[in-house]
């Protein structure tokens, strides 16, 4: 399934090039369907979102949360029950109204996420605290409009996502929920070997609907940030225009107080945009779809032997539960480094005649480059040299933030990367902000930290200090 | 979120009374979703599909099948590509024609299944005999725009599938993978412990597009069969019109031959239709999403002692690596027998304060109402008695087909189950055999039988040995 091989541009020159090039000729996603914004998720690319899904549905499950699946069309008039919710999406839905060639009465959304159908049912569901808390979440794929689509993962107009939902019968209950899950989604971004800065984010940019929301902002290799999963405190403000409501045990009827989270194909683009170097993606092991590919180096006369012994080196690999690929195909071994490279599999194990004659096999390291020789008697190294370069992904994400966040004092020192700035509060100096191009993500979730400076548009006193940067 | 318990018809009364109240009451669905046919599968129903989608996701791997992700939405030009095509899902796909409130340039169907928007991808991707064959799941959902919506699982509108897609070199590997396919659905059937007929449809009934279709039809206990997951041999009808070809060995440009096949939420609504008595579901404990409950009796002063023991016991056979619940709710014992046999749970263990003095559970089977005693140190049996049950269910669901078939020589002996007539081939004669109520479901897949009579409908020489059945 793949074309021309090779990334023809470097990240310094084009990154953006750069990245449709990895995405597409590493077979991650093709963006060549006849329709715009609905890009192809190949083999390569789903098999991440598979590891994805089943470490973080193994994390949720474990905390009570169950999946369920809501209609993918929602009646207009149900979006319409809370008013910022609406005014959020409006511009973005896609709508249904024919079917069978026939017009319909109703008009649809295509679901652009799923509280208003989901609230519909939890009101029919919700009696007593007995039913409480309530923990629902789904894996499924949105539809939202957007105008630009030249990302493929990061901005297109359908994605798959989980969307979790939950009801409880006090705030604080809530709040302890919205807590856990964003530390679920850290857990989930150690598994990426990303370092996220958690950010609430102000009032301008909080979900349609919510009281506030704790984004992952991840930094990627050209200095802008891609906001990752979000986690929304809802309040009462769906439960009330939708009537979910319970008797407590003093037989009182209360609305209860929701949280909604999510996390998208989305972080497939951003492993790529944050790991990758010039050859290629550069994928954790944790989620690699292939660990270890082992490619045998063929020279006339000798390809049997060759191919033998590295079949049994994949084959004890598999045995230690290593997710391997044997490469037999019929191309040459220098296609096949590039091919795997390009794709970003975390080790790479030669086995040439020498080797052989040697007992040793050549394992080469695709984040650093490192080469090494490794008895074949010793292929239980594997996994630890797996590990340690998981180790060293992360270690090397936090650097590269904390060597990226730079305090700022006026707008004009603001740069690539995080500006760490103050800012008296005002929607007015938020406006200002976005003047320089970059904007005002938010403050450190549950960590506050004292204004060090006057705000960096007003020069008056400042309440908070904020992380500023350019997003995606 | 239970409402009213109990199931308030019996399935010889008011068959489908019976279902609707199973599968709302017993959680497994929810029809009250404000969008008609698109109905809520709740955590009950969605555990059940995701056994069955981890079971033939392992499956389909094994051998190749790689999972990717493909558009919602299919440009309806490209419906047309094929005619027949078009023609089977004209009156059925829902049609986008606005986002973001404005009319948008082309209309777009909401996916009732991907052949032609993966096809358009394939004539993109097969360049070579390398690229074959090429074997594409997805998992996901789809849109038919039904007209008969009163069955929750059994016809909706929305519903989630599996739907794989191959193309290969030959017609001979094509056919080879509508076999592999076939034995992976009796095999998945095997697993859900129903025993279906596999049939070959007749031309009339054969997918839209394809040379001819393998579909296994499940016999209900009303009479009825309900068409399960079907394997279609498309031949080259897509991949002309859609142009997917490779130069083989010989530098010689050949159309690929394709298969597709797929599996839906229906078998949910099979399961219980299939299994059911009069309590309510009845799951066989290899999809069960508990096999196993433990329900403490609890008499007053002996509280504490007695969920001691019921979460040791819990505790252990989820050690065995039983999916096990431990139903400690603030609920009755009696209330709580009801709701578990209500939603098919296999086993029940009775813990109550005699037992423990004795040292003793009690196990009660959903399946027969079986009761035994089994010492504590004893909890490993419980695997056995849960294979057996698997084994039993199996044995008395073939058992049901075997009895439901009876061979017919005239229109008027056709009655309820299976009826095994002869069939002169012609479409006038199976337009006659609808006219009774049933219909000529297909010939045995694979294994000939020699007619024994006339044409059941016009008494000329029969050609085929066919079954006919009145169907959901």
């Amino acid at each position: 399934m793949s074309e021309e091989l090779g990334v023809t541009a470097k990240r310094s020159e084009d990154f953006s090039k750069w990245y449709l090039d990895v995405v597409r000729k590493g077979n991650f996603i093709d963006q060549r369907s006849p329709v715009k914004g609905f890009d192809v998720i190949l083999p390569w690319g789903y098999f991440i979102w598979e590891k994805i899904q089943s470490k973080f549905d193994g994390m949720i499950k474990k905390t009570g949360v169950q999946n369920a699946y809501f209609p993918l069309l929602i009646p207009e008039r149900l979006i319409g029950k809370e008013e910022e919710h609406l005014k959020g999406f409006r511009a973005e839905t896609a709508t249904v109204t024919e079917a069978g060639g026939e017009k319909l009465d109703e008009r649809y959304a295509i679901r652009p996420t799923s509280e208003t159908i989901m609230y519909y049912m939890f009101a029919l569901w919700v009696r007593s605290y007995k039913d409480l808390p309530l923990k629902i979440n789904q894996w499924n794929n949105v539809v939202r409009w957007d105008t630009k689509v030249t990302k493929p993962f990061i901005r297109g107009r359908e994605y798959l996502w989980q969307e979790g939902h939950t009801a409880h019968a006090t705030k604080e209950d809530a709040e302890k929920q919205v807590d856990d899950i964003v530390g679920m989604y850290r857990e989930m971004h150690k598994i990426l070997a990303m370092q996220p800065l958690v950010l609430q984010r102000p009032k301008s940019d909080t979900f349609a609907g919510a009281e506030f929301s704790v984004v992952l902002d991840t930094l990627m290799q050209d200095g802008k940030v891609v906001q990752g999963p979000g986690t929304h405190m809802l309040g009462q403000h769906f439960s009330k225009p939708f009537g979910i409501k319970f008797l407590d045990k003093n037989q009182k009827e209360n609305h209860v107080w929701q949280t909604c989270w999510g996390m998208s194909t989305r972080e497939i683009g951003m492993l790529i945009m944050h790991h990758g170097d010039d050859k290629g993606a550069v994928l954790p092991p944790a989620i690699a779809p292939y660990q270890v590919v082992v490619v045998p180096i063929l020279f006339k006369g000798k390809e049997e032997k060759v191919l033998e012994e590295a079949r049994k080196a994949a084959a004890q690999l598999e045995k230690l539960s290593l997710r391997t690929y044997l490469d037999d195909r019929e191309y040459t071994a220098g296609f096949k480094f590039n091919e795997w490279e390009l794709r970003g599999v975390p080790l790479r194990i030669e086995i040439g005649p020498k080797d052989i004659e040697a007992k040793e096999l050549t394992v080469v390291r695709r984040f650093d480059g490192k080469k090494e020789k490794i008895k074949m008697t010793e292929l239980n190294k594997i996994r630890d040299i797996l590990d340690e370069i998981q180790k060293e992904m992360s270690e090397k994400s936090r650097t590269f933030l904390n060597q990226n966040i730079h305090d700022v004092k006026s707008l004009k020192e603001i740069r690539g990367g995080f500006s760490r700035g103050n800012w008296c509060g005002s929607v007015d100096c938020e406006k200002t902000v976005k003047t320089s191009g970059a904007e005002i993500r938010g403050t450190l979730y549950k960590k506050e930290e004292k204004p060090f400076a006057a705000c960096v548009s007003c020069g008056k006193t400042a309440k908070h200090v904020v992380y500023i940067a350019k997003a995606y």
